[in-house]
């Protein structure tokens, strides 16, 4: 484990206690002791140095405080800064491949993963949208742990493919945002190259991804006159799971590599 | 299914006669009746105009002929012109981890699949190479058949990692070859951007992925000396499993960009 995720309650004291699913992991899993010192993360995506003082048989104690960010950097996490913010906007696929992309989104440190309805959907997990989403928090705070991620990534949903340009312009904070809808078939205009969209921009990036049976040209056009752009990757036709972690790799490669 | 592969015996005959897996994948899967056309390759990368002429109890016939290419282009694949190699150089990891990489890779266009044998390797097939690697060769034609990939993507294996550089300079057959080391944390030197490293390059490109325990500092060093370079990935520290099709996503971006 990278680092520990505390949990959403924490209120910034010198003293934790653990207990339940969280404290099994750490003293039953990981097998750690009494002394043994840890990276923690609260849910603003701070940094906390973490020792374990004290193990029970149901809770332990910790104690926080403040991390030492200077060394944090250099040891564990490979970047130097934080990263660019990156929404992810991913029309919802069938059964279990969310988790997969959730997954991945996460580790590479995607801030936003909003989940949105659109016409080729066939997932619907309106019945059960309250526990589908405690599932991914799950999957995320999982994920969060093993990268070692200081990006306060969540997931949000269920929006309405409409709804997408506003939602992203409110999670622009009033920054530069660029839009991009990822486009299997070429478009009769209006398509960009992906390398030229990027070029020099270090703002924050939305990625809209298609279900299973893709976008309609109808829902693109509409994103478009919402101001976003759509791009063809140069690749074959990828699974929605692929097309996701796929574009976020050449996404944040470009846009890290332009705000060096 | 975009695209149908045709069995590693086909000889070119204008009639084929498809029994067995293929068979029941479809007429009974797919439901494909008597008159229905759809596109083939076969395993050297040439598409084939396919129409289903019979349909029997346990067979069905085939018949074969040459793909009007300018066609085929412009309806079902997005990329114009055939995609740069891209060589996976993919350090064996744990279970089915090495399935889900291997059919990500594949749907991408990756030509060569190299599953690598490194230190901190747990997995060892080499009890069972034969029969994993036939499982592999079937990920890989399923992946073949969703994406509508021309790619002729195989895989090879086990490779010790310090016979690397010398099996990338075979597949380079001569041409010009990139050797990228996915790196998580800064070696003292020698440390590229990608973005750098890619930077008008539009030869044949390797790309070395390790294990879940990641490269050792020396196996890193061994691939300096082999011509390799270390890039480090501007992001968190990800599963072997993410790494992958993030770097591949990188990669493909950058050099189809090039050479447009």
């Amino acid at each position: 484990m990278r680092l520990f995720l505390l949990p959403e309650s924490y209120d910034g004291s010198p003293l934790l206690e653990i207990r339940g699913r969280d404290f099994n992991y750490l003293i039953n899993v990981l097998r750690l002791k009494e002394g043994k010192s840890l990276m923690g993360r609260d849910r603003s995506g701070n940094l906390w140095d973490l020792v374990i003082e004290h193990v029970g048989k149901s809770s332990c104690t910790l104690s926080v405080k403040p991390a030492d960010r200077v060394q944090e950097r250099t040891d564990a996490l490979p970047q130097e800064r934080p990263l660019r913010p990156i929404v992810l906007y991913q029309c919802l696929p069938k059964g279990r491949k969310a988790d997969d992309i959730i997954k991945k989104a996460t580790e590479a440190g995607v801030r936003d993963i909003v989940l949105v309805r659109s016409r080729n959907c066939v997932a619907d997990i309106s019945a059960k949208q309250e526990s589908r989403l405690e599932r991914y928090d799950a999957v995320i705070e999982e994920a969060v742990q093993q990268s070692g991620s200081t990006v306060p990534t969540r997931v949000y949903g269920v929006l309405d493919i409409r709804d997408i340009p506003a939602d992203f312009k409110g999670r622009c904070n009033g920054g530069p945002g660029l839009g991009l809808v990822l486009h299997q078939t070429r478009l009769s205009e209006n398509q960009d190259d992906l390398v030229t969209c990027l070029s020099g921009f270090d703002g924050t990036v939305a990625i809209v991804v298609g279900p299973e049976g893709g976008l309609e040209e109808e829902e693109c056009l509409a994103l478009l006159a919402g101001g976003f752009r759509a791009v063809v990757l140069k690749t074959n036709i990828l699974r929605c799971e692929t097309a996701s972690i796929y574009a976020i790799g050449a996404v944040q490669t470009m846009v890290e590599s332009a705000c060096r």
